[in-house]
C-alpha cells in the first residue's frame, strides 16, 4: 500500500464562520465548515494532501473537468453521540468505492491512507462542525476533478481530491412521490452507472424537473432497454416490500452500489425479515399496488438515509402506499441510525471513530 | 428573440503570447489565444459577455460543474483564407446544438445574439491566430459549466458561458485503427447521448485506453443493448462505404447529430454518391470486410474533419481496409474543406465571414 511520505500540513483559517450557523435549521449541502483538504496529482503520483482554510478553486479554462465531466465524488456523514465523540460510517467502502468510480472514470487511484488520514485529520480540526441536532450530522463530500488541461478527449494528467464538509438536516422533507419513468435513463449497459461519475447526476436534472412539474420529488429509474425494472431513485437505491418481503434489485453496472443499501440487507436479515435481491419489474409493482400486497417502498442512501415513498405515478395513474403503523422503513431506519450515532451495539464492526 | 442589452465590453491582453507559438507545428487544442468571451448567467438571466484576457477561472469548491457534471460544450473551427479573411462553418447549426445539450442538461438556453455576436467579437480581435498553415485552423471551444453551488443533486442556479481558442493542427496523423465495441457503451437510450454533454467523454476514456493498449486509436462504439449496431467513434459520426453506396447511422438519442456528418451527406449526394441513413450492423460489416466489399469507412467531425480508418479489430480478429486511389474519403474531405476555406463556390450557404 502506498503511503504518504510527509504528514499533512495544516494551514489553520484566521476566523471561523462557525458562529454564522444556525445549527438548528440546517439546509442540505449549502453551508460549508472553515477548513478543506486538498491533494494534487502531478508528475504521476498523488502529492502530501494539505488542510487550508475553505476557500475557491482556481483552474484554467482547458482544464478537462470543464469539458469532459471528468470527475467522481462520495458521499459521506459525520455523526456526533450523546458524549461528544464523532463517528463515521464504514468509510473503507466510500474508499473502495471511490477508486471503483476512478477506474471507469480514468482517473489515477487514490491510496488508502490520504483518503482516511486526510479524512480523518480534517474531521479532527472540525469536530465542532458536526452537528448535535437529531436527524442533522455533517455531510462530507470527497471528490476528484480533473485539473489538468487540452481541448481533447483524453484523460487529464493532473488532478485534485477535496474533501469538504457541510453541516447538514435532513435531504428530504417528509415523504416522497416519485415517478416511474418509462423515456429517460440515468445509465446504459457497459457505462458508468455504477461509478459515482458527475456526468450521471446532471443527466437525471432535466427529467427530475420533469416529475417535479407533475408533481413529483423524484424519478424512479427504469433500464434503458424497455423500461421494465425498476432500478434507482435518483442518488438512492430502491426497496420494495410486497407482503412481508423485501426486495432491492441486484448491482449491475447500469447501479450504483450504495453502502446503505448493503447496510439495510444486512439489518434486515438479522431482524429476520425476508429478504430478495433479484430484478423487480414495474409491472410486479403496479400489480402488488393495484392488490394492495405492495405494502411499503423506500429509497435508501447516505444523504437521504431512509425516505418512505407515499405514492407513485406510472402511465397517468397515481398509485397511493398505505401509511403502516409498523413499516420496515422506520424500524430499519431506527437500526442504522442508531449505529451512526452511536446509540446502539454496532455487532457489524460499521462504527469508526473519528 | 432575447438581444443583449449593452454592447460586449472588451479588456485587452497588456501582452500578446502569439510570438512564443510555432504555427508551422501546432498540436490539437493545447495553445490558447490572448483572449476569452465569458458571460455569467446570474438572477435568471444571462448577462452581457465580457472578452478579457485568457485567465485561470476561479469557482467554489461546492460548484455544480465539480460534482454533479452539469457542463455542455461546443466545438468548431474558423478558416483563414488565401487573402487573409476568416471564416467560420454552419455556426448557426452549433448554437442550435448548444441549446438542444442545454435543455437536457437543464442549463438555461442561450440566446443567439450572445452566441454568434460574442463569437465573432471575439474572433474578430483574435483574427491573427487562425493559422494559415495549410490544413491547420483555429479550433474554438465554447462550453457552458454550472458555477452555482451546493452538495444537491439538482440544477445550479448560476452559470459561465466561455468561449476559448486554439489554433491547431490535424487532431489524428495518418489514418486510425479503430476496435468495434462488444462490453463498454457511450450512451443510453433515454440518456444524454445526442447531446454534447461533458460527462459523456469522461465515460469513453477507460474503454479508449483498454483500446489503445491492444493497438488501437479509437472504439467504434455499438448500442448498449446487443453491441449490434454501429454508432460512433470517439468525437467522430461514422461512415461505411460497401460496395459503391455510402451509409451512416440515422441520428438518435444515443447519437450526437454532427454536423460534418450531415454535411458530408448532402455534398455526397451532389457528387453523386449512392446514400443511405440507416442501421449499420456489426455482422454487415463484418461480413462487407470479408467478402471485400467494404471499401473505406471513415469518421467525421469538426475536430479530425474526415478520418480515414485503415482496419478494425472485432472479437479478437482484425480486419483490413484496402488502400482506395479514389476513396470517398479523399474526395469529400476535399469538397468539404474547400468550403471552408473558401478555395471554392459554397452552394449551400455554409460558409460564415467573421
Ligand atoms: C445513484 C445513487 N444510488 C444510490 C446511492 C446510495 O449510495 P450510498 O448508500 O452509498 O450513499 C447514491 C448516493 O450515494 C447514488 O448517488
Ligand atoms: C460524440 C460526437 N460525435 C460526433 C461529433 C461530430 O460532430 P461535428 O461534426 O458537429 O463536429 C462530435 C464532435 O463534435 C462528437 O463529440
Amino acid at each position: 500500500m502506498e503511503t504518504m511520505t510527509n504528514a499533512i500540513t495544516i494551514e489553520k483559517s484566521k476566523t471561523s464562520k462557525i458562529h454564522d450557523v444556525d445549527f438548528e435549521n440546517l439546509s442540505f449541502g449549502s453551508t460549508y465548515t472553515d477548513h478543506m483538504l486538498v491533494c494534487d496529482y502531478v508528475d504521476g503520483a498523488w502529492q502530501t494532501p494539505k488542510i487550508i482554510p475553505y476557500q475557491p478553486i482556481t483552474l484554467e479554462p482547458s482544464a478537462k473537468i470543464f469539458h469532459y465531466g471528468q470527475s467522481i465524488f462520495e458521499g459521506m456523514k459525520a455523526y456526533k453521540d450523546e458524549a461528544g465523540k464523532a463517528w463515521l460510517f464504514r468509510p473503507l467502502e466510500n474508499h473502495k468505492r471511490l477508486n471503483k468510480s476512478a477506474e471507469r472514470l480514468a482517473i489515477p487511484e487514490l491510496p488508502e491512507s490520504f483518503f482516511i488520514e486526510g479524512l480523518t485529520t480534517l474531521l479532527q480540526l472540525e469536530k465542532d462542525w458536526i452537528p448535535e441536532t437529531p436527524g442533522s450530522s455533517l455531510y462530507i463530500r470527497p471528490f476528484i476533478l480533473a485539473s489538468g488541461t487540452g481541448f481533447h478527449a483524453s484523460p487529464a494528467d493532473a488532478y485534485k481530491f477535496i474533501i469538504a464538509c457541510a453541516p447538514s438536516g435532513s435531504y428530504f422533507s417528509g415523504k416522497v412521490r416519485v415517478l416511474i419513468e418509462e423515456k429517460y435513463s440515468r445509465s446504459a449497459n457497459g457505462g458508468v452507472g455504477y461509478a459515482k461519475a458527475g456526468g450521471n447526476y446532471a443527466g437525471q436534472f432535466y427529467p427530475t424537473q420533469l416529475a417535479i412539474e407533475k408533481g413529483y420529488n423524484q424519478v424512479i429509474w427504469t433500464d434503458d432497454n424497455n423500461h421494465e425494472y425498476i432500478e434507482e431513485a435518483g442518488a438512492m437505491n430502491i426497496f420494495a416490500r410486497i407482503n412481508d418481503t423485501l426486495i432491492t434489485g441486484p448491482t449491475s453496472d447500469r447501479i450504483l452500489d450504495g453502502i446503505t443499501r448493503k447496510s439495510i440487507l444486512e439489518i434486515a436479515k438479522d431482524e429476520g425479515i425476508d429478504t430478495e435481491v433479484r430484478n423487480i419489474t414495474v409491472n410486479e409493482v403496479v400489480q402488488a399496488a393495484k392488490d394492495g400486497t405492495l405494502k411499503e417502498m423506500f429509497g435508501a442512501g447516505t444523504a437521504a438515509v431512509i425516505s418512505p415513498i407515499a405514492g407513485f405515478g406510472y402511465k397517468g395513474v397515481d398509485y397511493d402506499l398505505p401509511e403502516l403503523s409498523e413499516s420496515y422503513a422506520t424500524r430499519l431506519k431506527k437500526r442504522i441510525t442508531d449505529i451512526q450515532y452511536n446509540r446502539a451495539e454496532d455487532k457489524f464492526g460499521w462504527r469508526y471513530e473519528v
